[in-house]
């Protein structure tokens, strides 16, 4: 069971020093500086106390259950340490070191393999820089938190190939607030592998989102069959590194996988539904509007503004990305018209609408309350200039209600400085998701009409 | 002469108010808050003191000479107000005040050239937000300094039809610490237009690159004329929105632009020069490293990085961008592995070049060098994630010496937090541009090897 990595009562770090320098170090501290809840267990033949803890020869030495151990020794040393335990019943192990596939080194990480079906051991790496719970805080994450945050409780989940992408994604996720369920870098996947990680966190009730970055899949067939069925329960996306020719050279230098041809890609997650991000910011642009708003039911844009040339950006970002402007109905239109004491006669009252640089909350109120009933309407985008003095701070509760209504998506799009970062800030915390210019907002919320046609079988 | 405009002594605001809320009254304060050395004259009827200054019924009762005046009264008081300029011989005028062609009001409109053209007074606008020169501090900016942050002095020039645009765009430069040297929002240009503001920029010391957002160009033939020689002594950057017929819609109901089809433009930016950039975004991204590198000799570009997975990545950007992968000359490579003091066995020295997780300074230094002298590569991506322990700040000094010798252009790119943020900062201080994601470092790059291109007469 895979769970056990994540909920894991008591944890033995094979490989623990008292150098702060050094993986085991790291890993052993974020089990005793974290909320982690269950006993941590360093493992070091030479150590005698470590970080106050009591250090052990070998696990079969510790009295009480282990469910998870993490081993950091060098690659020599892996196998003997894994026997050991087989032996102490530890079900989930989790092989940070490196030296194995990746440097040629095949036959040793086969044994591998073989002593971890022998004992029933899941096994997830090596060569990886493992997992990170934000709800249970088991983080094997060897890198200090001065240089690597740790994102907060959240419900995007990432399985990552790439050790070093996955760090900076998640320092990055840190740093912008953005809330994580589940990490899992799998590197040479020996046991655990991409399709087995997408399968469980498709079941897993915290994660609402999954993001993934690979550079190869191992089973094709296996990984579509297992995504079609994910992709109906929540959205997948994926960002395959290694869609040129040089591109997978590049891969083979790495991670040695076959990255294969990116048509037959492309074609594979469109069957599967899996939803293609073409950068790591594009994948959590995704994630973010795919979390917090429901999917589109279809591709008809409504787009609202308070500046003419951000209509006219947006408009062209609209139809560059594939989707359609809707076409208000009339009612939507009279709706807004008659409200003369708030809609000015030089207001643009079609799609996209002007609401003209003096809008102010009230302006924007009626104008959204027409378009989230209208039914030529899937999806808003709804532009706010923080810079002009008719809006103020109730902007935020106006988006937030529209927003609350759940009826079809809608995604803010503003570019400013302190005081526009402030109101987008707080439209976050309500879910809305905001976008510092009207392409970016048009590309997410492709994903969330994407993801309406995945729902559709489409 | 344009000049006039950004290096005025005496200025009048017409149409100046007491109360906090009018643009009149903010526009006044902009010229006696700020470090703008001249005097300021406040132009209302009504008035007595404004400001603490003394208040005249007309620009005529104003002993001094004016050089420039702002007209913010109510369109049908325009034509009066700049009667008036005439009279006292100002000499620049800019009209904020809408309520002309953008609202069918051509023939005031028209009336207000003829009295331009009558006195010898050059206007900018009506219906804009006039100029903002960081150097001399002439402000017309009518948003308050907490809602639009005014950026420091700089080097790069913008020019746009629309105001929202130019005012989200300044607002954003303020907060991200982008240096300006003029701004400048022309609305319906009755006299000064973008074809004349783009030869002025040319001739303008302090602007080293222009950016510009357009909906349309009035005189397209004399605009490549100029474009064709300005982007022979800088580079000229635009946004040209209404890419798509559906945008083109949305811009007559803005700036009533004939937008024209995009292949003209597209075909007419190649012709002469100018750079197109996609988002805002995109153009502050390309004017950066315009402004801080050397143009690029070729399109062959080196890739180094800390993290495999972030080579790939960086590689397909790099072609997906019709860029090319460098082929490392053997003396670099010789050089670099001859280092085995300092560079692994397990680093991969070849383009993309993985110095792998635990490089620090010194192991880049020893890449950068080689690179920075190899003839067969004309750019370098390269990619730092700071998470790894290996890297310690002095990876600042190592780039910045690099990027000193002006050899060739270099970038950086670097996913993270606060951490990562801080070293972006430090060698954004020292004119490194520095990138999120390996995707925009080669975007950017795309507009060196470009300028380049350009330079040649290609």
């Amino acid at each position: 069971m895979i769970d056990n990595f994540f909920k894991a009562g008591n944890v033995a770090v094979i490989g623990a020093s008292r150098n702060p320098k050094k993986i085991g170090h790291v890993i052993l501290r974020n089990f005793t500086d974290q909320k982690f809840m269950g006993k941590v267990f360093p493992i070091n033949p030479k150590g005698d106390y470590i970080l106050g803890r009591k250090c052990y020869d070998s696990v079969l030495k510790v009295k009480e259950k282990i469910d998870l151990a993490i081993i950091v020794v060098p690659a020599e040393l892996v196998l003997a340490s894994l026997e050991e335990c087989g032996k102490k019943k530890i079900k989930a192990v989790i092989i940070i070191s490196g030296g194995f596939s990746e440097v040629g080194n095949k036959d040793l990480e086969e044994q591998l393999r073989r002593v971890g079906k022998k004992y029933g051991i899941r096994l997830i790496g090596p060569n990886c820089i493992g997992i990170y719970d934000a709800h249970s805080r088991v983080d094997t994450l060897f890198l200090p938190h001065y240089r690597l945050e740790r994102p907060r409780e959240g419900s995007i989940s990432f399985i990552t190939q790439s050790g070093a992408v996955g760090s900076a994604i998640m320092d990055w996720a840190g740093s912008r607030g953005f809330g994580v369920a589940k990490f899992i870098s799998y590197g040479n996947a020996v046991d655990v592998d991409e399709t087995e990680l997408v399968k469980f966190l498709g079941d897993d009730p915290a994660t609402k989102v999954i993001v993934m970055y690979i550079e190869g899949i191992k089973d094709g067939r296996k990984f579509m069959e297992v995504a079609k069925k994910v992709t109906q329960k929540k959205p997948v996306i994926a960002i395959k590194a290694g869609r040129t020719s040089e591109g997978i050279s590049a891969v083979v230098s790495h991670t040695g996988s076959l990255a294969g041809s990116d048509e037959v890609y492309t074609a594979a997650f469109n069957q599967c539904g899996v939803i293609r991000a073409y950068s790591i910011e594009e994948a959590f642009d995704f994630a973010r509007v795919l979390v917090e708003q429901p999917p589109a039911k279809g591709d008809r844009i409504a787009i609202v503004t308070n500046g003419g040339g951000y209509g006219v950006m947006a408009t062209d970002a609209v139809i560059e990305e594939g989707l359609k402007l809707a076409r208000l109905s009339q009612k939507t239109v009279n709706m807004i018209t008659h409200r003369k004491d708030v809609v000015p006669p030089y207001a643009v009252i079609k799609n996209p609408m002007d609401l003209i640089g003096d809008a102010n909350a009230e302006r924007y109120q009626v104008a959204l309350d027409a378009l989230v009933e209208d039914h030529n309407v899937d999806a808003i985008l709804c532009i706010v200039l923080m810079q002009t003095v008719g809006v103020e701070s109730e902007i935020v509760d106006v988006i937030d209600e529209i927003s609350d209504r759940r009826k079809k998506p809608i995604v803010v799009s503003a570019t400013g400085g302190d005081y526009t970062a402030l109101h987008m800030k707080m439209l976050e915390k309500e879910d809305v998701p905001t976008f510092f210019t009207p392409e970016k907002a048009a590309i997410a919320l492709k994903s969330l009409v994407k993801y309406g046609h995945i729902l559709k079988g489409k």
